[in-house]
């Protein structure tokens, strides 16, 4: 399934996708509610609407404007440089534990929003990741059963205002100013992509120049090991953001 | 005033300190709900209750278990060293930004509960802090408004597992392991302490030990100078909690 949470006039909606079409499952049924976090509590509920949708009626998806996939988020865990990439150029050792940081709810925002450069720096960068959002939550989680936690992948700029990233050893403000974060707009289940959606082709461009191009399967921390190192912190709940980092410019 | 949310046998309340007494505030006005988002809120919540407290009985401050002053904290921001004695003893230069790291909120617990330390590490010490917490929000506050954006000020013990917080630069593991930041349980209004809580004697002590002991004065970033900082990248919250970093031990 491919997801959509976005807003028509009739309101904001989850619509499940079909080419260039989409159906409004929200308003088949109310229970979903306006972003994910009703599927991704009740995964249950997508089979009960599924019997309606065959006759529903379909929009036009180029007529919804994204929204939030989760309007929410409880928590926002981003790793850094996380691309082989890299570390083949420079002839560096590959680390053994992934840099970790945090974003606040108030840094990110819906794929079609701008991202705002703020009046203090010249310096927001992008940088195209790989995203996942937690479906069941847990606390220790294994590598092997780490991928029956996913409720979906989405892709995240992570807009980087690189002054303010290197004002000190951590991260914090660069990495947090207001509207820097887009997501989405599309969620695929994992059913859609290879196991872990390793092995995609992963890239930034602005209309035809490409800034990045490299290719999930060239991540250091696999979505699964990514999940058992979190989870050996610290609980994952329903609904959580992970950004899996981004490949060289 | 000083506040106490805490639970005794008639659920989760918010307490009004008198001495060795409380006023229980949420039974005399329903209005102020079961943490203090209420009166962050609502500032005039406290007006209108205050001549029912007159005549209000009053428990035991000893029967009150301490709860989270904030039960659902939006954004958790904290500062790394910020005392000036490090810098005295080892002749280092004053640093001219703050190191800034976030909590997500299952790290953090109320007062009374204990701090975790996880199998995986030997290492998980303890850090006095100041906190403050956020009343009214706002971007690009300037210093000179700063501290009328506090509703009031506590205690975080900011427990540190330090093996993961030097895992990679990034200390977010370290700082997030589930259950292993106390904070509380008494939140002050400004009106009771100094301007910016400076001043302030901050020790940590385990029976008659003393482990910590500093002054808020000593503190690098002033808590006027942290609101100017942090809400130049982000706009703060009500209910937003900020912890200013602890002394040598």
């Amino acid at each position: 399934m491919k997801y959509l949470v976005g807003k028509t006039e009739s309101g904001t909606a989850v619509f499940a996708i079909e080419g260039e079409k989409a159906c409004n499952l929200t308003q088949l049924n109310p229970a979903i509610g306006d972003d994910l976090m009703g599927l991704i509590n009740a995964p249950e509920l997508l089979e009960s609407t599924a019997a309606q949708m065959k006759d529903a009626p379909r929009v036009d998806l180029a007529s919804i404007r994204p929204a939030l996939p989760v309007a929410n988020p409880g928590t926002i865990i981003c790793l850094g440089l996380n691309y082989t990439d890299h570390i083949k150029e420079g002839g560096y050792d590959i680390p053994d534990y992934p840099a970790l940081f945090m974003r606040g709810k108030n840094s990110i925002m819906a794929a079609d929003a701008p991202l705002v450069r703020p009046s203090c720096s010249e310096k927001l960068d992008y940088e195209a990741e790989l995203m996942f959002i937690v479906g069941k939550g847990g606390r220790h989680i294994s590598e092997a059963d780490a991928l029956d936690h996913v409720f979906g992948y989405t892709v995240f700029n992570d807009g980087s205002v690189r002054d303010y990233q290197r004002k000190t050893h951590q991260w914090t403000p660069g990495k947090n100013f207001d509207n820097t974060g887009a997501i989405g707009p599309v969620v695929v289940t994992p059913d859609e992509v290879p196991a872990g959606a390793s092995g995609l082709k992963i890239e930034s461009r602005v209309g035809d120049e490409i800034l990045q191009s490299s290719n999930t399967g060239n991540m250091i921390w696999s979505v699964a090991q990514t999940i058992a190192t979190i989870s050996e912190y610290t609980t994952l709940e329903p609904g959580d953001l992970i950004a899996m980092g981004t490949p060289p410019a």
